[in-house]
């Protein structure tokens, strides 16, 4: 999930809506398995210069301190995950939200074949990033691969052309369908979102009714008077059954929220000349 | 799961029948809640006067740990348990199985009310044992009165009786059904099961057939070869789907097994007359 | 360490003094213990009405989220403790401060001979509070026993008379010197200490000069400029070797600690003529 | 600390030596930090194929299991560590003894600079074994580094090769002394242990005087009748003030102990022709 808008206490978005995060630990309806018990993770931009992470490998549905910290972190840009692992050991580093300077990167899905071409991978991120990478998953190095294709500077670009990196290893290691990914990224003023899948049969991903249109469809819910006029919220699932209040992405799409601006665009992922 | 039989590897008894225990963390299809992801514990009979538990607060499913640790341990009485938590907090002195000199017990199920006369309850356990105790869960205070009521010399008198009180404290305290369990514990000779609920509506248990009668049943299946002929298992849920193989107990029943002998007899709540 | 005054990121609290109190994980040089590793807690008045806390198993120097939540908490009224366990689990439930209400509660010592009284003591909690007792430590134990006798109206009577309650069971189980303690509690805008043993024989406590004084002594130290007049620091070890800073509890004193008022006074143990 | 010899309880190793490698963790007297508390690891061979390992971020002198699991235990061939960080995240994959088949190894001090080199050195370890890699430390990247130059087949090459070329690539990076370093290593059968750092004052390491010299010089201690003639050990610190019992390593040596034999011999590093 993430949320950017008007500074509102976290245990309000991840407590009070009737499918807040912390049950889709136990109820992911549409995700890919069962449960997400594998460790969570937030991210907020509070007080300094770079975001600030709280991360844990106890399930977040019985984490005492998750909703201790929740109660005390008011904030107007918010990052939270549960985490699902596809095979690289459950610790506090492989759990997400990663951090990169002021950014924050999330991802849901896989890259398929990656203990085979892990190596590859890891030879094509800049040099002088290699040394920051902290844990063993396909989802930082994802990342990672992202920031040496210019994600602070042009993040559309960057993500697509590393998820063309990603497709064009998979398929020289045998993979059919080397990604799955739903993405969220930030630098604490704008939130970028992406959805797709080699496939073509990608994990949902929602985006949140402007707020203005929302409150004039449902006048009866006063929950919403309390959410400033620029909220928006990215989900992989909805938030609230509420009927209008949520757009699904498009298969293959991409997107950016920030005050006053929100759109969405088509998603292709791009091969590069060369690959640095 | 518990199991009772000639010495086996625990991993062949967590990780290799069909519905093993560790599944059953994710899909607990007959329990009362989806997952059951609070913490873990086995205990088993090997070197020592005393069984040996290994516990933790991880749920089971990745636990590293735990695998490498099944693979080496050799065992023909092993108690296994996950928890779902009914309220208590997430701690390894609050897994089970909880252990007492020789003994060890497991519970699945609850006692309603129990931190309304939580105080009572604990003032009636034998002032000797009060300083035993370890955690916060009713699961443990339940053992401790089942000790105190003699379970040492005649479990099914003390079970009887420290149920009959829980009722009596349960209902004095608007409590309408008190009791759930289901209850598995050994002195690593003989296993005493129990299956009982204040409303009638028990969770699920379930004993294995016979091994001659099972063999007999299934001569196709060549793992039923490996397992010596005092092989017995009691679970919350069948092992492996093989019809004949797992019979339920009857409601409020109770049952031992130990090498050549195995009942099942009702299980009726008395009211001590004095409470000690 | 206990902080009241102006708002201050936690960060500066926990890692910025010479001697911080993470350092005194390792180096505890004049605690009982060569290190404090069992565990750590924080606990900090800010949103809502009670305080938030944040407790966990892992070491203080090495928890990376201790790190990231230290640097954005901003307050005015803070605990943090590092624990020494004395033999009971080490589990968040059994780390510090406490919590009841608005109050926190950290003790440094040890109730001695606990395991063989453990029951009479519990009994003498007020049941109205016996429930929501979560771990098992003797500190614990002793803050409610604290508020039994009236912690939350008369903070110096109620400790008085646990005290005194604490050392007559001891001598009925045969210990010559039942407690060994330094005690900091608060309700969010009075701090109150106590420093005492049976033996006469305590552990360290300091209180810091007034900051007027401080800054007068000091004008070459530019960190002084940014503690509000009213900053005072209660601590196990002094936080940095600053002449004239620290000035040490008398053996058998307490004090209190509000916005312009400090006192310290001596302290005995009350004998409490009935225990409820 | 490693053992190796006739089969002997795990908790007999790590808890009866009057100085044990416990009691190590928080009184290292000789080693570089004052404590050990960043996680630890046993390694053992049992039942299978493959040693199995008990790791965990626990300070080793607190946890249950631990001690539970070390009284279950009995083996010829032992590992056990406690970690001190070197700046990696403290997490089970950072934890040794480190496992690759039927090999485990650890190692004691830092390859300087690592964080600098990492991208280079991982490049130089052998493509197939890139992605068992699961953790960040300079002692596993170390471990797969030996590998690489053939560990499985000449230990005492591989790691002279091995620490040559990381002795190249610190200094390349302006490190004046890129390692230090205590190992020991085993396939099972045979331990290798090695003990050298680039600056000539090496961590301490110490081996075991044969047993029947042992049992001549103290035949008033009867622990050593307990122990089988071929009973030796390799330790960080002697486990045991017991004169005569103990034989330091000389600065840049190496040596192995197998069943009837053991040997000690000087270490060079050795610079390949060509890193691969």
């Amino acid at each position: 999930m993430a949320y950017s808008g008007d500074p509102v206490l976290a245990s309000d978005l991840l407590f009070r809506p009737v499918h807040s995060l912390i049950d889709q630990s136990l109820h992911s309806r549409m995700g890919a398995t069962t449960t997400n018990g594998d460790g969570f993770g937030i991210g907020w931009y509070g007080e300094g210069d770079v975001p600030a992470l709280f991360k844990s490998v106890d399930p977040a549905w019985n984490d005492a301190n998750l909703r201790e910290l929740a109660s005390q972190i008011r904030t107007g840009h918010f990052f939270a995950h549960v985490r699902a692992s596809t095979g690289t050991p459950v610790q506090r580093s492989n759990c997400h939200p990663f951090r990169h300077g002021r950014w924050l990167w999330m991802h849901n899905g896989a890259l398929f074949g990656f203990h085979d071409y892990k190596r590859e991978l890891m030879m094509a991120i800049d040099p002088a990033l290699f040394g920051d990478i902290e844990g063993s998953t396909d989802s930082e190095a994802f990342f990672y691969l992202a920031l040496t294709y210019g994600l602070e500077e042009d993040p559309y670009g960057a993500v697509e052309q590393a998820v063309g990196m990603v497709e064009d290893l998979g398929r020289e290691h045998g993979v059919e369908h080397p990604i799955q990914m739903t993405v969220a990224t930030t630098d604490g003023e704008s939130m970028w979102a992406f959805r797709y899948s080699s496939e073509g049969k990608s994990r949902s991903l929602f985006f949140s009714t402007e707020m203005h249109r929302l409150r004039a469809l449902h006048p009866e819910v006063k929950a919403l008077a309390e959410l400033g006029d620029d909220a928006r919220f990215i989900t992989s699932e909805p938030l609230r059954d509420l009927s209008g209040a949520w757009q699904e992405f498009p298969e293959s799409s991409a997107g950016v929220v920030r005050p006053g601006h929100a759109e969405v665009r088509p998603f292709t992922p791009r091969r590069a000349a060369t690959v640095l």
